[in-house]
């Protein structure tokens, strides 16, 4: 432990002052400079001095916003280094406000339809100058140009912390870019968004009940289930012609629509700059954007947003994991075969298959399961799973816990030549939560945290934790969140006893870098 | 309409009594012969005129068990064939006490691991002789060598009556055959299914927290996040040995890969016997399964099932539509593009694109995406969407709008050569309901209905419907399941008014197929 810590300092020193590797420490650094120094969130304001104490793995003190800071909408944080499996804090932290303005559309790269997901692209890149401003927080609202946004993140790094940096630092400036094209759209809340810009709607033949085109889509319209006239239809009458409508789409689809692109935009960003800087690893990314009165969540990784509303549990996301993501990561493996190397199975069977069992039945499960059969185990079997182990332990390609985030494309497979990346995703789901819709009180909050809070804690006992807190602080005390997340993350790191870390119920802390946002709801319609 | 009625009986009464066409009705009939007549459920015990007088458009008689007939657990059953949009009732449905035996396993074709899912075996095929044997009532729990189970379905056929007729008739087989694999295992509640079959579970050392393999497995256990030692970790310390334990798999994971494997022997079955016989069309299919005290529902397709429990709706299926697996079908045409043929776009668009719309921007997503973005429409995008129409006019590939079920192996895309199968998934998803976790009364009883029934009546107005009927009916008199269903059919189907079929609120009626069977849950543990 201490020799860990001792190390993690250096590493840290070599990381920060010297500029050198951004990768985990001890390890020669590359040759490329990096994209962004080493960092804790910058709305923390830490001295060198004090990032340094905060590294420190024996103590694990707990970083809290200064009296003299504060958030929008008084939000909370707090945050703990790791026990030693990593030199620095890898988590990354953001929160501010944005404002997307006005742009000619050649500026922001474009959106990433499927066709060309590795392609590299030579436009601008948002490196967080000009592109998505931060706010000065007198002048809100007075940009009649801009669309405004409220904007929290976490990211959680492995295997360094280059990844989680760059887009702490840019993740922001992504959504700021896709928001950009459907500014206009989205200011203009009284008719749907048009389905194609800089069209009149009455043009549109669709809307008036007559289908253009070739005989041919109007054959394609005949079909089966619910339509009349299927292909085998018994009576041989031509199938009536079928007036599509166009689909309606609201507004809120834009904004989850630019925060998936946001998210792939970042990823792709990741991926090119890796090629003139050094920047190391990958993360986890949960988001949150408060924009024209609804919460938009957008989650990739195993990093957890809940709100808590008068006593009630809200999940705002779900984790990406091996065992979330086990049919569609052995589906890619069942389809593009090669992805495994010819070293692992996309099979799942509940332990390693041992040679001396080939020809006997055992347990397995494919792509296409939840429950288990037997099967004979055959020459094929002894390949390692493609999905291996359980809860926390659960691992793709025995590499990587977790199955969406940004960065790791150079991750490889131990000691082989096997990519992990064609099977993460960096596509986050996005949750909505409609603020207007419900009163809030000064105890109702969404709590985010990365997953070092979660692994000790459940839903239940942060939501009790927090509505304990809260129930006995002063209410008009704007510090009572940062106070309320400094306790909870205390809850889940512990109190050093017996040489580990202990919480209630002598059940063990977390040995997990951990960081949490609080953010009171009551304050998405009342600024405080 | 009239021609249409016409037209059904004729083809009725061809496929019947001579033996012809199992296809809709008036087209020519294959040269090969039929694997199974045309029939309606068996239980109905319904004469070949019954049947004719069935099959009336205009009049659409609502079909129930006889008094004389009674179904395991009092279950309720009716059906009612559609307005015209086929000639025959292409629903079909089955209820039956199934005994799956202790055989040889050779007996049975072997589950289907993904590596060879089109591979053509040889083995016998369940056709209903002996393998699962139907359980004469009164011998219930006298067969020690076997395993007793409960069996209800309902499978919804389109583009002809051919494979739901098949599945009607063997897919109980199919699950039994899947079964007899573990019966011994399932009897033993004792102890939880071995991993190997044969094997001393204390010869396991995994168990023993050794594991065995050369070193390049213990290579591969060094792994992110989570685990000490990552491949970029700073300190060069080896990762130290990690022991993984099995995992424990429990015995309804073996009945949930029983049903599973079941509906990918039975689809694979009717590919087979399609050369010999003439099996027309596909179907969705919904099984209840209920044994050794639990509920297992299968569905693939957009039937639905529902638990009503003292008011409380518990959904027991969800439904496989265009939209609701749109991401998986986008998936597959991205990755396997071959299968759209040169003629469907993976992207979907609010509505067709038009030639002149080249180069403007439009709203579209991918399979990536929840919202929707903006993108140039390039000549490619001209294409027709592979996921198209809204609600219950999605359709795939502009053909079908059920994406899961049984059969389909030779639909294509009219006029093409593009195949619909490879979208289509047998796979169905099984959820559990251990009815001994609860106490049930008379009026608890699960609802499970084709797509006829929820097109009309949402699950509230189901609940409402059945637990009004059920509560103003004698407790004590066996009919009322029945009479609850002929109820629940009559309020989706309307009456005819002004030449349509309307419900309450002047509302349209189901012009679909509609068959429900309503099972009383307080018999599970009680024989009636």
């Amino acid at each position: 432990m201490l020799g860990r810590v001792k190390c993690a300092v250096a590493g840290f020193m070599g990381g920060i002052m010297a500029g050198g590797s951004s990768g985990g420490g001890c390890n020669p650094g590359s040759e490329l400079p990096m994209k962004f120094p080493y960092m804790r969130p910058e709305f923390l304001g830490l001295s060198p001095d004090e990032i340094e104490c905060s590294a420190d793995h024996t103590t694990r003190p707990i970083v809290i916003l200064r009296e003299t800071r504060r958030l929008p909408w008084a939000t909370g944080y707090a945050e703990v280094i790791n026990a030693g499996k990593s030199a620095l804090n890898e988590d990354q932290a953001c929160c501010e406000l944005v404002i997307a303005r006005r742009r000619p559309m050649s500026y922001c790269p474009p959106s990433t339809p499927s066709k060309t997901p590795t392609a590299k692209r030579r436009n601008s890149l948002p490196n967080g100058e000009g592109l998505g401003l931060r706010l000065d927080h007198s002048k809100l609202g007075e940009d009649s140009e801009g669309l405004v946004f409220h904007y929290w993140a976490l990211f959680d790094g492995h295997a360094g912390w280059g990844a989680a940096v760059v887009a702490s630092r840019l993740m922001q400036h992504h959504i700021a870019c896709q928001l950009q094209a459907v500014i206009e759209i989205l200011r203009n809340l009284s008719s749907l968004p048009p389905t194609v810009l800089g069209e009149e709607p009455d043009t549109n033949p669709y809307l008036q009940g007559n289908p253009p085109g070739p005989h041919r889509s109007l054959t394609r319209a005949a079909s089966l289930r619910g339509a009349s006239g299927a292909p085998d239809s018994p009576c041989n009458t031509p199938p009536p012609p079928r007036f599509y409508t166009e689909k309606k789409i609201q507004h809120e689809s834009l904004v989850i629509g630019a925060i998936e692109n946001a998210f792939k935009e970042m990823d792709a960003q990741i991926e090119r700059e890796k090629q003139v800087f050094h920047i190391t690893g990958g993360c986890t990314a949960l988001t949150v954007v408060y924009l024209l009165g609804k919460l938009y969540v957008g989650n990739a990784g195993d990093s957890r947003a809940i709100i808590i509303r008068s006593n009630e549990i809200i999940p705002m996301s779900t984790e990406f994991t091996p065992e979330s993501e086990r049919q569609r990561l052995q589906f890619l493996g069942f389809m593009q075969p090669h992805l495994l190397g010819n070293e692992f199975t996309h099979l799942e069977f509940p332990r390693r298959v041992q040679r001396k069992e080939v020809g006997k039945r055992m347990l397995y499960r494919d792509f296409t399961m939840n429950g288990w059969a037997y099967k004979t185990i055959e020459e094929e079997d002894l390949k390692f799973p493609l999905i291996y182990g359980e809860g926390k332990k659960a691992r793709v390609l025995a590499t990587i816990g977790v199955t969406r985030g940004l960065g790791d494309h150079d991750l490889k497979v131990h000691d082989s030549n096997i990519y992990i990346k064609p099977f993460l995703s960096c596509c986050p789901e996005v949750k909505v939560y409609d603020l207007a819709q419900c009163e809030h009180g000064a105890d109702d909050v969404l709590v985010m945290a990365t997953d070092g809070l979660w692994d000790v804690l459940s839903n239940q006992e942060v939501a009790e934790s927090v509505t304990t807190f809260l129930a006995n602080y002063d209410p008009d005390d704007l510090h009572r969140y940062t106070m309320a997340a400094q306790d909870l993350v205390m809850r889940a790191r512990g109190v050093l006893r017996d040489r580990g870390w202990r919480i209630t119920n002598e059940r063990l802390g977390s040995g997990d870098d951990i960081s949490a946002f609080i953010i009171p709801l009551m304050y998405g319609n009342h600024q405080p």
